[in-house]
């Protein structure tokens, strides 16, 4: 069962106070959690049920494993329902990132389920490294987290001062704006950094005056815009069908 | 003000039942109330604050308003923060459908912000009927309508026996499968409906066996699956470009 203090400690974690205190996030429900046992990221903890538990005992033998009630995992969880297993697990210390490769940047993506989808998008693309600006929503948020399907084991994210960044690397850096090149012509190299901007404003203006290629996806209808997580899927299936015919 | 009665109705209408009962529902928020502003449903009445009379007025002198405190918006609203305008709006009748075009078909599609993403998206593509079978969510649940971002105004969304009409359509059927043929490479008719399935098991058997052209997304990555309004979106894109370049 879950105590008193191990449920305080759960509830706290959906704080990003207490996440950047400790050092320590959740992960909940069965897909993350079988993604996450499979990863080299560290486990502190897993409070599963008993079904959980004798379903997947193998995975789970070298770890800390609590057991308890599906009803008092949903209570303790974040998400709707939760009959599966929560782990607290270290935030991993990214090495040095390798400017090499197509690479994401997010300047200031405030929603945390629009940064869990693209970097869903970015393990689907082979895209290992996401920079995120200071401003852009925790990756360790439960939100974010729940919305990579298990693709935050696999793809680091990097929490930077972006336009420090884009400065010191020597790449091609693209945008999405209006007005840009058609991003079903463009010619995009094989190693580059892809910008994509916040929900409401896009992309800053101290981050503009840095990009060398501005692409545009063209629009055949009405709307006015995409959101930010649709047009990155958009923008990394035209690079990668680009690259891949080069 | 919002009478108590008033508020019972706007609150009621939160409700597939009293949705269908009444055949009306809810529009919220500014991008949303100015769209349908400037669209031709009939609008049956709409509460906003003063401050959104006085910007809108123009638009709004044809139409029974009621004014209203942004307090008071929130509280009937459905979204979290609301201090714009809320409308009551009739459903549409729409003529029979022609099959022309790029038609997408849904099939069982039961999350409603992935719906509301889904219409977005055919407005962005210039896709103008949308098929909906049964099980699929409601088109006037106020989260598809809030993730449209004004493109219900102009989308016909059809809801129909998915299997009997598709039997009846005369078009080239896509459907979006592992293993089919690569998206990228895909030779797409100028008319042709595009199949997309439920969130957890894809697209049923029955709608299956209908399917003339199985396309695939091809990853480059990890990542086992795309999300459907993702995946919508990507096949779109390549649909558009290769029959644009035909």
């Amino acid at each position: 069962m879950i105590s008193k203090n191990q449920a305080k400690y759960l509830k706290a974690l959906s704080s990003k106070k207490q996440r950047r205190l400790s050092g320590e996030f959740l992960v909940q429900g069965e897909k993350n959690i079988l993604e996450l046992l499979g990863s080299t990221l560290e486990v502190v903890e897993i409070y599963c049920t008993d079904s959980f538990k004798e379903l997947h005992n193998d995975l789970l033998s070298h770890h800390s494993v609590i057991e308890t009630t599906a009803q008092q995992l949903s209570q303790v969880s974040t998400l709707t329902a939760n009959s599966d297993a929560i782990a607290i697990v270290k935030q991993p210390v990214h090495e040095a990132f390798q400017p090499k490769g197509l690479i994401l940047a997010l300047d200031d993506v405030n929603d945390p389920g629009n940064l869990g989808t693209i970097i869903r998008l970015a393990d689907w693309y082979g895209v290992s490294d996401i920079l995120i600006s200071e401003q852009t929503a925790d990756v360790y948020n439960p939100k974010t987290i729940s919305a990579t399907m298990g693709a935050f084991t696999r793809v680091k994210t990097h929490r930077v001062d972006l336009k420090q960044s884009l400065q010191t690397i020597n790449l091609p850096i693209y945008g999405a704006f209006l007005g840009g090149d058609n991003v079903h012509n463009n010619n995009f190299e094989q190693s580059g950094v892809i910008v994509m901007g916040n929900e409401s404003h896009g992309i800053s203006d101290d981050i503009s005056s840095l990009i060398t290629k501005k692409v545009t996806i063209p629009s055949y209808g009405h709307s006015e815009s995409l959101n930010v997580a649709m047009a990155t899927g958009i923008i990394l299936d035209n690079a990668r069908r680009i690259l891949s015919n080069n």
